[in-house]
């Protein structure tokens, strides 16, 4: 199980909301720059998701291996394989 | 105005589908690389619908471009700037 | 056969240069910040040329159909999808 | 001073010669798709050692935050900023 800080769900549902306003400006004929400039904040938005949650879950990785003492190296790397793949 | 494809607003009504499916799996609690995987295929296919429209985009001024007779690199200029712009 | 323009091997040898000298700051040991704003502007850079290369080859895809006059939507398509596919 | 695994300067070797490939692929003129394709392993290289420079960058923030006892909340922050950014 992870937990998620509060911010994660909250800029997705932020996201959510562009994403139905990008569909309304499909619907209206909107120019395609106009809808490009917004698809392109709502990739930024989930990259930037994903840039935190693997981020945070790789320094949960390291503080655990550390105060439990259990060296577990594996563990560090496949959040650092996550990191990377997720790229 | 530019008209859209069918199939763009079909896969981002998919997409806003997705987002709520990861803001469910959040809110679980589920395996961070679990949630990650599914944010990277919500990435992909909105990078795909930006793909789809510069392209088309792209199309579109060439052909108006050839068939009107008028001479406009600019705004197959501005076509191709948009589409590099948007990677 | 595909015509380059002469801007796309420019930018790929300074493309080139650039990596050197990212090999020589990671034999420097200099900061790992600085290090990863070249290796950005290298994939901006690499990413840029891509966009060029795939929008020129989708121009001339449709200017050739509609110049030959054989309705090649299956050119088009593949341009587009090279185009969507390289993002 | 930041020490960098040989892994990665070994990696951003491999890529400096896959740019000189493409150089003489284009310099040969050869089809777009297939240069299109080398250039996305080049990005695709770049993205990696980025991705792995950012990790091992955090990894050791967060060691030496707690080793050291030193809490530094700050430099961890700095260290995910980086990782996040360079996305």
């Amino acid at each position: 199980m992870n937990k998620y800080d509060v911010k994660i769900s909250n800029r997705l549902k932020r996201t959510e909301g562009q994403l139905k306003g990008i569909l309304k400006m499909i619907a209206d004929e909107k120019e395609c720059k106009d809808v490009v400039t917004q698809l392109s904040a709502v990739r930024s938005s989930i990259d930037r998701v994903m840039g935190l949650i693997v981020a945070e879950n790789l320094v949960d990785c390291v503080k655990t291996d550390m105060s439990t003492g259990i060296s577990s190296e594996e563990s560090i790397q496949q959040a650092i394989d996550l990191l990377v793949k997720s790229r």
